[in-house]
């Protein structure tokens, strides 16, 4: 029982605080003999790094990690993978008017309520900064699952929304643009939306749909460890994310099952794909769907009530640099838990047959 | 690593498969010292059990729960409590046109890929009977954690949704109606919709609302063990779930920061709760409540195209008895699925201070 | 978390009080497609079972096993398995005296501590009972993983022991005497003793060795999961264990590098097996060997001194019908509790190379 | 399932290769509140690290931990605590002459047969650098758990045996001779024993006891952790061990139940303690002390006989630096996993009552 552990068989348990020494992690489980393309994982985490566009929170930091076990002569060993990243640019000082004070809609106040003190620097462990152990973790995953095509993309900012469906868009498209919506008409007006939205010193939410393609069939366990029950878990574990719908999601509860059911194919497949690509908790071999709500960031730079740990009242208006969305540096936190789910449920399929 | 288990320090694992002797399970980790009120757990079965009215299947099983282990004179020891449910009402003749046959949108398809083989009578361990086992297990952690008050009900059948918001109504109204809404205008609408729906041989979606009052501060881990990835993956476990939603949910991604964030209060209450009493995965102390989208039942009495295991095409018809709408018989599961989430961190937090 | 399961990717989570209405487990992660020999299994419960041979506790249970779910048509289906043993010959009344009474050397008082009750009977869950599902599990075990040889016989009671090395005797005479043990001459020795310490209303220890053979190269995890760690594991689970040693164990601990390393042969095997087909934690395909210590019973027909609850000194004289000797009994429970470690490292084996 | 973790709810996740970047873990599940000296944490490592005396590996390492995460202002903060010590006297050089030889009695041909690859330099993951992870994290957890004190020290050295009894010694001691015995005349004998063997380039074995006093009633779970079974596999997990016993161990097995019983005094002691200060699993109160034995180090400085990857017959000698004994380097490894084991234990105690 690990509370910063993450997946079953391929399994990654993590640590470090916003503005502490480094944050990093172990991959404990990882199978022998793949061999890794670091480049790929530098990438993965340029995606996720601060300070990549004017949309994103303009805090710079190199974000490089450093394996430190796991892997030797380029391939892994099967022996866990131990990584860190310095955290090279906190300004603490930021922080410092937050010593004692409960920011609105931040995790210091259940902190401080639940270990009885916190590290306030930056958030210290409720900080994102945690996701790029995560973003590393499922860069090795994809690595090692390469047949699996995972694509997130950003499918709405505020009440703009992507308007084609993801069949329609060319996920190649998805970088071609800072905020990772894969249809540049709607990018566009997404991106205008974020930059009104700094300006205005606010913040907004929006939603990531990811795409899980060429899954094969027979991922997942079929009462507790359902497969959408676990991207769902591994989805809630993002910083800000509210909800979590796959396949028809919430429209489907309105549908007759005359309208849901997906008619099947000779060759097994499906006609229709209310159901995601998942029935009964295993993967049908069709496309994975699914969408992810994320809540506006709650730092903003107008001035807002709270109280301190005194219990008594005062104000705060936010310092420092923050994203006014969260959303396009989710977009591969997204993609690496889904690799992390599908990678362990990949991993664990070869041991259900005699 | 247990497929068939739920929880940490409270543990529930579980078997059975509808058409088989019995299901049942294991409760571990359950603390000694509580009295148990048997008659109560009866009561939760009985609110999910088939036949009870008019909107649900016709069904007839009685469900009697039979304690094994871990209660001594009416007091539970801190052992194991094993439990069984004997299955005596299975028509498994209802199944013999399946045994080869994939029904649309079940897991029958699934289960053969992954296993080689399935048990094809009534869906075998994918079956929603398993529930049963659920509602056992929620029914001792409610007792275990009974200050605290968990309170599911329909919210929506197909396009017909609650309209007041669940501050407006009285929890104790659910039981006095069959679909299980307290608001007794939207009860109507949806009960005369399941028997429109039922009466066409076709079946609805829907969803159901939990809340969770007086919940104490501190509940929930904050990285991987979210009290609301907990709550997700829990929900995303029943059968014909789809999505989840908590606080503000889909709808906070729609929203600007300076609308969402909560103010505080100086007793460390929020003046408004779109967290939905949780913050950085941590309880606060104000309601906890989060919606689940269920998708239409896949068994319908109308004829549909499918295949059967050799790919070839050919057609099926529901038989057997099933539900119209799953929703209202879920209610008790989602109750005890919160109830076990909640009991397992009580515990916990326990033990995260020196 | 689980603590009263057993195992990883194979998993036995076990129920039941020695006076309770059944005891009884749930297997899961058993692989799909074993056709199960239920007399196989029936048979090892025998070999475990009271009132099987004059030298063991004349108390009679017939120790059936009823499969409740998992296994369909024959074979295993990748669902949990779940059992059950109903308990038939109770004397609750047997243990009238022992509600107040802490028994030296039992569970009794740390029960009482720990928990704040106990159920008194027959020591509840504290009894070996217990271990008849771990007979079931491990007989499961062994089905799956047939190829693997894994004998287990009574080396030593009080200070005679078998003086052949195992390579000298023939294991299919172990089942010949009612000891268990494979060399007839020793056999004798040891069951004279019995009969001599039984009579004289006392019990006496011994030692079980157990070999595994033709076990795959590869199996168990190098740091914390050795295999021969979980071994050790799994026999001190076995009530009235008091020590564990593999290969040279604690002989190895006097010798010199020089006479200890094992030299290869060419083919991979070693001259020597002073490992005890172990190195690093994982296996060498050598035979794997073990000893494992029980202590006499506890329970004796003299009186003895004791306390009750209240702390008052008062005297106890055991009643009832108990094991002079552990031993024979206990080596279809050390067999179990070996397939079942093994079984589940067979499977995770599967997942350590890419 | 992590095969890189030790513990339930105190839980330390490890990784590293004697001869990469550095070594490290996370630790788990660590309570918030306790002030950490970290001094006497670098102590603990120093009395692990090599090269501190003329009787062990003249390897010069500082081991010097240091901590990323999970401590603030000197105060666990109920986060993750990440550590990492650097490798800083590699000579994978004396290594070379391994890259393709199986080292006898080594983990060489294992890891090469399970993960098809392998780390040749320095044992890579086998090498028992890894044990200075278990140190750091027992040094914390004996800070937490400090009402409890935990000696551990060499009783045996080849065929010396300390003759006292742990009762007759004074603890003190221990660290005052370099073979760590708190008996200055066997300790003497011991060195010399060392020192001889060293000179013909041999090794030779040991045993090491632990005792843990002043021990809260109750830790331990009943039936599969056990809490001897828990130090059990503790102790099996540490580099060359061989073999565990417990209270009266493999001697009690030639015991008689009338002599082997404790009796209890009115307080809940026992007169004697031959149960090793735990019953049925669960600590008495009363001491709790085992025995651990070790083989002699496979590494030794004179020719053998081995094989390569290619299965051809060759000859190898050891070079590069090396233990003779490696028992007094093990005397704080022995304590931190027993550290490890009660405070794991401490914890989840909290929880077992309502």
């Amino acid at each position: 029982m690990s509370f910063n552990s993450f997946g079953n068989l391929l399994r990654v348990t993590t640590f470090g605080e916003s503005h502490g020494a480094a944050i990093g992690g172990v991959i404990d489980g990882f199978p022998a003999g793949v061999e890794i393309d670091f480049e790929a994982v530098q990438e993965e985490l340029n995606r996720r790094k601060p300070g990549q566009s004017k949309i994103v929170t303009q805090r710079k930091e190199p974000d490089t990690v450093e394996f430190l076990s796991g892997i030797f002569e380029g391939k892994t060993t099967g022996t866990s993978i131990g990584f860190i990243i310095r955290n090279t640019n906190q300004k603490s000082k930021d922080y410092n008017h937050n010593t004692n004070v409960y920011r609105p809609s931040h995790a210091d106040y259940t902190y401080d309520k639940k270990y009885g003190l916190r590290d306030h620097r930056g958030g210290g462990r409720s900080s994102a900064r945690e996701t790029a152990n995560w973003v590393v973790a499922g860069a090795l995953a994809k690595q090692f699952i390469s047949q699996i095509n995972i694509n997130a993309f950003t499918s709405s900012v505020g009440d703009i929304f992507m308007e084609k469906p993801y069949q329609d868009v060319d996920f190649s498209k998805t970088e071609s643009n800072i905020v990772r919506c894969p249809d540049e008409a709607s990018a566009e007006k997404m991106i205008d939306k974020i930059k009104e939205i700094r300006k205005a010193g606010d913040t907004i939410g929006g939603t990531i749909t990811c795409v899980a393609q060429n899954v094969p069939v027979g991922l997942g366990e079929p009462i507790f460890n359902k497969l959408h029950a676990e991207l769902g878990k591994a989805m809630l574990s993002i910083n800000a994310v509210k909800g979590f719908e796959f396949g028809s999601g919430f429209c489907g509860s309105k549908m007759k099952g005359s309208e849901h059911n997906d008619v099947f194919n000779a060759d097994g497949s499906t006609n229709t794909n209310l159901s995601g690509g998942i029935q009964g908790g295993i993967s049908n071999g069709m496309d994975i769907y699914f969408r992810v709500a994320f809540k506006p960031v709650a730092t903003i730079m107008t001035n807002q009530q709270t109280i301190n740990s005194e219990g008594e009242l005062t104000e705060i208006t936010g310092k420092g640099r923050h994203d006014p969305c969260v959303v396009p540096r989710a977009v591969p936190i997204v993609e690496a838990m889904t690799a992390l789910v599908l990678a362990d449920f990949y991993l664990l399929n070869r041991t259900r047959q005699v």
